[in-house]
């Protein structure tokens, strides 16, 4: 004897002022459902109608494509119910109830079914209509609209096809709009539509309402897993198990004459945030009518004039919205024969400028408190705010697409070379540097250039995270581009572009676009700066900022940063004369040589650090002592091999031979970091001269000079001790000589993993760790950045990888190594100051995630310092307990 | 008001049949003292003295170079009591006390100070030792003697400069051997000596007795900081924290005619093993004339003859020794005037052969225990037991040295590729393949030829590695190869070998040698299958071994393996025709092309499998699907890809885009393993099948076929969920298609960071971990093997690391990694089988580390397996907890 089981409820229905839903059941009942079911309950005057919930999508899965247990009959009741409240019945031929299908999960998400209106209409029911509305053209407008719908949606028959037979017949009557069409026109239209129908789908148009009804229940379920929807959620990172509702509404039209018609509007500027009500209006039409474009909408003001009774309550409408949602909402309505109702209502997608100004006024206006206003903003969002953009109304001829490595927008004439980028630059050219890749050295060009494109790499290779760095518009892995560096052209299928033709790069988007496109540079609002006063209250981390150059730490101040985290020297090194002396260095086969070099090398160090200090005049500056294999100091090629020959006065054997001598398996694994300290001391020694010297001086001078000095790819504690000893032997030298003391710590980049493992050892000495997430994920993982452009899409696309670890922190993996290494590190030292320096210290979870872990300060390039404060913040607000 | 601490005792008596110290105090005592102080409470017959602990030594250098309080009084007082026990006085002119000075560390250790005899003269004591002996020929033979040591170990003189006067005056006077001076060219020598030293180290040779021994005791503590002596314990893992005892003991005198002598004797054979009493003996003389080797000792058979008395003592006490001692005693006496006195005792050094012989004797002779004996053999050591070795009798031309990278030797004629290598091995001709490095092409004529000889590289290279796998001969990192593969040369130095020159190579010690050194191909002895059946008993953790082929199977079941833990199927892929499939694969852009290649490849891969299979009979066999980058199966010059291009009939330009395409900038950290089966699942899929063809069809035939397959490069859960799926797929199918079902397990290879961090994860669906130490020691320190040589070199001997990590692991970084791996994945799956399969598997102290954290098995390279054994059965018996 089987005990009856509590039935499961998996239809909530909504009409007559009442909801078995609310605004909080969006899980359930999605985004649509819930906003249908809160108005009514809110007395506001919606259509009524009942939804499936999402958890009959999810079983509908789970159970191979069929219906759970009941659902159907729950279907068939409140369909009942929906005839009862209307007074028509759903496939009666004398008042036959019309409904509108409309899928509605819990984010809002293109690429899904959308709606179905009109659905119940057959060669029967229409007469019904006819009889109601006693308007016969109304009647078969509303069918050939039905028929094209379900005909588009359902049976996935080309919107064209249905398309084309309109054109047609407007054409043959002369008739310039849709609304021009008599009803006999119409009428043809059907039985046309009807026949294409057939032809291309061999299935005839179905006449039975409740089979409608039923293709489109099913329609709605199926397009949870089409290859759109699917593919926007992967970037959005929504899970497939939410599954999607189903919204059958009774049917109101827009379609009923010049009192009648369909808007949508929004209770603020979405553009601006400006606190305006904002919307669009169209006469004698239906939703799709909007979307499709067919006629132009007018403004809402329209609405005011011509039917001024339902615009008040249009207005009285989304006030009370606004107000229960506390937020801007989106909403849609139609007007049927003068009377008002809505149709959605749902907080709307903004700009981040609008976001930032309507957060701040409904924080003015005690909507919302200022943690909620905080709370408003997508960080990931400001990165539209901080760099130039296209200008949205230029006409733009996009030619290829690669990754948008780094946002904002650049102009200027193609170069295919550093040198040639420098020089251009400075006679006063913008330019773009052409690429196959990037290498450390094109940093000069790429400082020089307005924006780099590459056709390998991604979104993490040199030029990406070197751009990123700069602040500099950047699209890389374009992978159509041909270039042919030799003869200086680029070929992009069968156009090819010369040196000095102009194009725009777009590197939020990653368009190549041929031409000057004007470009618009943001200024930041007096609302962006009130917001950002109380993101920097809230938050407990700091935020610094890696930057090499003086200027750069200038930008980064500008931006809120507070202190340097990562100051990487090398780039120091490419310059002009010194890379000459680096060089010379690295060709000397004694220590004596190589020491010459280097004192060469010493006063231009020296420089480049009095220029940061004086930058960052009373915050710490973390310099990280010379980090690269020294092969990348080298050009590899035969060519410039023998051109650098000639320059230095060195044969080319002896440049080919050390080339050989120096070259790498794994330079990523290789003959860098503290390993160059330790087999050459005299490298370190020089640049930590090079800092005690700027330091002192620029104290003699009443600045304050914090130097944290950084030693990098530290894997065992001997490596940490024996640099640190040559630090503080080197400092104190200095410092004697100077008579100065400065404050100064000596810390390490854990960036391997067994730092993290030993970190307990490595804390006795080292005074703060820097996690060099770059690294610490490529080593975690085994995985080379460079090379990981060759399977990595196929782990994101497959879901092996929910996103990419170089751009969000993997907390289970290397988040776990670093919380270890916290750990571990402040169990040996109490006061162990610990921060972040990879590139994930820009990345809004990763900035939450070190808040969490109670890391002291996140770093990040100048151009996020913004987002990395408003992600810290937020971080704060969440998690407030460390 | 100071509180009198207790005195610090530093130094301790024996004489007159008691000693202070004893055996067991050889940390304080150092070897010889302790040897000295338990003879002495043996009841055997040593001259009385003292020894200064090594305590003192550490504390001279803990107080930068001065004695600590109170030990020069210690001194005094001792010396004092030694003159009482003597009846003699240190200094006296009429009845001189002589003592001898002697270095003994707790470990015998070459490089040290080593011993000063006769200390005490000087031109007035010497009056009293012609008093005392009767013989002034005796006494100015032991004062130039005294001269001689104390010039050249004390005061640096070099010992040629005594040994070149000594000769020219024995020239002079026509005299054959020392003991033919007579008194006068004695003398003469002494003032001759006297004047060189003054003329060397401008300092007059020191006459006071006192200033004498405080010299020579400094001296002995500075020689444990002396170069040789840090060299050696670098090499021998030895902390400079020990420090080394001083022995001060009254002299006897070997050198007071035909009824005096010295010797030195083993209490058994340390060559053999043999039960047999084997020393030599020197007539009229001191210890040092038997090291200098200026006369050539007799065998201890003579002692028996000459002096009978003496000799008989002799027998009773070394006897009794080696009973105390339960185990072979290297001893040193003096015999003055008929008269035997022991010197020192300690347990003799031996070969692995002897090693092996005397524990299986003294166990069953029920001196030790079955485990005492396993305890008694240095894992290590086997090695020699295992590989052909030079014929120590022949007469070497030693040309070059290198790294000594896999052991054993190797005879045959130079070849420079490896297809010549296989070409005239097929001949029968016996080669060594000489390379500037090996890359896994060459694996072919690394298995062809009898040794391996490499430019470049280090003990972790390929060739070092394939070559230990292989159980072959190797030499690598010889710098002094110039190679010239064009012409077919190699130049060292001045000598220019060309291909079928002769050469011999000793993978031991590192040794080229030129011509062909006749080779000695060891037997195993009974003795040895003895202990290794006790050790089978004994031991817990299981031993496998790594092994690609039938052949390597074989040998591994001859030594013992209990299963493979490693069979890598790449090198399956470089053999003849298969090769040429391999690049169809690769050069295929589509799946089908790439199957239908594959398709080619299945027959030799089944076979591949068939013969291990059958080999493993009854034992597991872990099976490692495709790891190396693809690109690792494409030759890489113009020249190789020139000829490639005609044999296959593919466009130049295509394989050389093809190869570019496939370009790694980090090849260890990129598109390989299991990202190869993910990118490419038709590999894997193969791969599978072959595995479980293989499978059925020898189950048919009744063998017992255990398959393990082995994921590799795992770093996230979800890459290995989806191979477990296709192998389950695949092995389905197959099973299906046989009707057969075969029991097999999948499981993965922990070889990167965070596949450990995560183990937790990867465990609920793996059903085995392999801990992959290679690449887990390289991502773990971020040290590529093939680029370390760089800078590893300079790690160990700055002692900033213990050790190279890829021979012995890295207990705190990546052995913690281990443990979490081991603890995570128990959580997980209690039943969990663990291994390791990384070079490590057959190093002693790893396979300790191993059986410490409770893995099941280790796997080893073929000629390590009874090492692993070994080693294995040792960590038992030490740590039998687990």
């Amino acid at each position: 004897m089987a005990t009856q089981k509590k039935k499961k409820k998996y239809i909530y229905f909504f009409g007559e002022g009442k909801a078995e839903g609310k605004a909080s059941m969006k899980d359930l009942l999605g985004g649509k459902g819930a906003g249908l079911a809160e108005m009514t309950n809110l007395g506001i005057r919606v259509p009524p109608g009942f939804t499936i919930s999402t958890e009959a999508c999810i079983a509908y899965f789970g159970n191979r494509g069929k219906y759970p247990a009941g659902m159907w009959e729950d279907l068939l009741t409140n369909l009942n119910r929906l005839e009862k409240v209307m007074g028509m019945t759903f496939g009666d031929p004398r008042t036959p109830l019309l409904v509108s299908v409309r899928s509605g999960a819990r984010a809002s998400m293109p690429g899904m079914m959308d709606t179905v209106l009109n659905l119940g209409l057959n060669d029967q029911t229409i007469q019904g209509l006819i009889l109601k509305s006693g308007s016969e053209r109304f009647a078969f407008d509303t069918y050939r609209r039905f028929i094209t719908m379900f005909g588009s949606v359902v049976m996935n028959v080309k919107r064209d096809l249905f398309e084309k037979l309109l054109e047609e017949k407007k054409r043959m009557l002369g008739a310039a709009l849709d609304t021009d069409l008599r009803v006999d026109a119409l009428k043809d239209l059907v039985r046309e539509y009807k026949d294409m129908v057939f032809s291309e789908t061999k299935t005839k148009f179905p006449e039975d309402p409740m089979e409608q009804l039923k293709m489109s229940v099913n329609a709605v379920f199926e397009s949870w897993f089409g290859n759109r929807a699917v593919t926007y959620r992967k970037l959005n990172n929504i899970p497939d198990t939410w599954g999607t509702a189903v919204n059958i509404v009774a049917m109101v039209f827009g379609n009923m004459g010049e009192t009648s018609g369909t808007g949508v509007a929004f209770t603020r500027d979405p553009n601006s945030g400006e606190r305006k009500f904002f919307g669009e209006f169209l006469f004698n039409a239906q939703g799709e009518d909007v979307v499709a474009g067919i006629r132009t909408p007018l403004p809402i003001s329209a609405l005011a004039k011509r039917l001024p009774r339902a615009y008040k309550d249009l207005v009285f409408i989304y006030k009370k919205l606004e107000k229960y949602y506390r937020d801007m909402c989106d909403i849609e309505f139609t007007v049927q024969e003068g009377k008002l109702y809505m149709l959605q209502t749902r907080v709307g997608k903004r700009t981040a400028a609008a976001a930032i100004k309507m957060a701040v006024d409904m924080s003015r206006e005690g909507m919302i408190d200022q943690k909620e206003a905080v709370l408003r903003i997508d960080p990931a969002q400001l990165d539209q705010l901080l760099h130039p953009t296209i200008d949205g109304s230029a006409d733009l001829k996009v030619v290829a697409k690669g990754l948008p490595a780094s946002p904002g927008a650049a102009a200027g004439v193609i170069t295919f070379t550093a040198e040639e980028s420098e020089r251009m630059a400075e006679l006063g050219e913008k330019v773009i540097l052409v690429r196959t890749e990037t290498s450390p050295e094109d940093i000069g060009g790429m400082h020089a250039a307005q924006g780099i494109l590459t056709a390998r790499g991604g979104m993490t290779s040199h030029a990406a995270v070197v751009a990123r760095g700069m602040g500099k518009c950047c699209v890389v892995g374009c992978s159509s581009l041909v270039i042919d560096e030799e003869n200086k052209t680029v070929r992009i299928g069968d156009l090819v572009l010369r040196e000095g033709a102009f194009i725009t790069l777009n590197g939020s988007t990653g368009e190549v676009i041929i031409g000057k496109v004007p470009l618009v540079r943001p200024k930041l609002s007096k609302e962006f700066k009130t917001l950002m006063g109380w993101v920097d209250k809230i938050r407990r981390l700091g935020i610094r900022t890696n930057a090499d150059t003086p200027h750069d730490a200038r930008v980064a101040r500008e931006f809120g940063a507070e202190g340097i985290g990562l100051c990487r020297t090398e780039h120091m090194f490419f310059n002009d004369e010194r890379i000459k002396a680096v060089r010379e260095m690295i060709l000397a086969d004694q220590t004596g040589g190589r020491k010459k070099a280097l004192a060469k090398l010493l006063p231009y160090q020296k420089n480049d650090f009095i220029g940061i200090f004086k930058e960052m005049n009373g915050f710490p500056v973390t310099i990280r002592l010379l980090d690269p294999p020294l092969h990348e100091f080298l050009p590899h090629t035969d060519a410039e091999l023998k051109a650098l020959s000639l320059d230095m006065g060195v044969s080319f054997e002896a440049l080919s031979q050390k080339n050989k001598s120096l070259h790498e398996f794994n330079p990523m694994l290789g003959h860098r970091g503290c390993r160059l300290g330790i087999t050459f001391p005299e490298i370190y020694e020089m640049q930590v001269q090079a800092i005690f010297e700027a330091a002192c001086g620029l104290k003699k001078e009443k600045y304050r000079v914090i130097p944290e000095i950084m030693i990098p790819l530290v894997a065992h504690v001997r490596e940490f001790e024996m640099m640190k000893e040559l630090v503080d032997r080197i400092g104190k030298e200095v410092m004697d000589g100077y008579k100065i003391k400065v404050d100064y710590r000596v810390g390490t980049m854990i960036e391997l993993p067994r730092a993290a493992l030993v970190a307990d050892q490595i804390a006795k000495t080292a005074e703060f760790f820097s996690f060099g997430t770059n690294d610490l994920t490529q080593t975690t993982f085994g995985l080379s950045r460079d090379d990981a452009g060759k399977f990595l899409p196929v782990y994101i696309e497959k879901n092996i990888l929910p996103q990419d670890p170089f751009v969000s922190i993997d907390q289970d993996g290397v988040g776990a190594l670093i919380r270890l290494g916290v750990e571990k590190g402040r169990s040996a030292r109490k006061d162990l100051k610990t921060g972040i320096c990879g590139e994930h210290g820009g990345e809004p979870l990763s900035v939450e995630f070190c808040h969490k872990i109670g890391l002291h300060y996140v770093s990040c390039s100048p151009y996020r310092v913004p987002i990395a404060r408003l992600a810290a913040a937020r971080a704060a607000i969440l998690y407030p307990k460390k």
